[in-house]
């Protein structure tokens, strides 16, 4: 029986796809290059950020990768387009399943707690837009670690936060290198792959695999 | 006057792109795919590697990248086209301004280097193929490390290994974030930016910046 679960946040509880329809609205037919090479570049970023031992916060690796994005996709990112895809940025919806799945097992007594590689104010933007407000604590943003998963610090500040131990706790997460960190740090990990991908990162494999949050409560029963 | 210039091998000196041709071949209309998603694999495995502190040699890493890719773009990855795509990575050419440029380098006795993400066996094959023995002295692999750039420890290794200093030793290569990695251990970095692209790493931007290798010899003279 676990006692609490992590949550990764982009891609796994927010829907970055929404980024996608946004840019391809702005520009019909470049819109799928620019939100892949900008989410492509934001992990780059972010990981040499900690690789090297120069932090820069995750907001500002977001501008900085969807500049680089834009000139890639050969598109003019007008101020205004600019403004509007960070802004959707800032308010993803979350997946469908979501809140259907957070209600019984916050209303369980489970701790529920997002540990992403965005800053805390990114964060906060995107759950009270999702009116999720009072289901997450703590929100661990990459700003108070100063340092990007899957490097083990942050995982190692989610469990001094967490009343449960590592081994009590699931790790939810869409990304295989994300299920590698936790799996690293003790957490019980979940891969949530929701398009069926096969598992190719060398290393360990996920504990489990689910295509959707609605399969989560029989994990949480499991020993 | 630089007294050395270490190279990155994929993508600066070995032409990657020929993968992108050999998979379209296989798989027509949908080589690209492929080559894009085996390229952006290969470099989040290895980073994931360093990050989780699991090492997985570069030819596992590269293996297993192509596995997904495989099936990213959806296509049937036979065991001859599996080999086919593994051995054009063996065999890279070089870029065609590499040994117009290496030759006189060579010639006025600096030390010429490459550092790279590769295996050495790797390397060793892809420098054969290219009849470019003897140019390199070191060839520096990532299992020679167990750590993959940007982290501090390949640059620190290859300063070891040669008779310059890092601030008169040029760093030549096509990444922004291996351009991050060797300012950070003292090198002169020179971003080769073959299709002109703009800078948007956050960060120190490189000391030089050229389109080709022919604009090296000036940069080798400058103090």
């Amino acid at each position: 029986m676990a006692s609490a679960i992590a949550f990764d946040s982009y891609g796994t509880l927010f829907q970055t796809e929404r980024l996608r329809q946004v840019a391809e609205s702005l520009y019909p037919g470049r819109g799928d290059e620019l939100f892949r090479t900008w989410r492509e570049k934001q992990l780059e970023y972010a990981w040499a950020s900690t690789l090297t031992g120069a932090y820069h916060d995750f907001w500002t690796i977001t501008a900085a990768a969807l500049t680089y994005a834009a000139a890639k996709a050969n598109v003019h990112l007008t101020g205004s387009a600019r403004r509007r895809l960070l802004q959707t940025h800032l308010t993803l919806p979350v997946y469908p399943d979501v809140r259907k799945a957070l209600t019984p097992l916050a209303g369980s007594g489970l701790q529920l707690a997002i540990l992403s590689e965005g800053t805390l104010t990114m964060l906060r933007c995107t759950i009270r837009q999702n009116d999720l407000q009072g289901y997450f604590d703590p929100v661990i943003g990459s700003d108070e670690i100063r340092t990007y998963k899957p490097a083990a610090q942050p995982y190692q500040a989610l469990a001094l936060r967490l009343t449960a131990a590592p081994a009590d706790t699931l790790f939810v997460t869409a990304h295989a290198w994300d299920v590698a960190g936790a799996g690293v740090s003790g957490f019980r990990t979940v891969w949530l792959n929701r398009h069926g991908e096969p598992w190719t990162l060398p290393g360990a494999a996920p504990d489990s695999e689910i295509r959707g949050l609605a399969e989560l409560p029989p994990l949480v029963r499991a020993r």
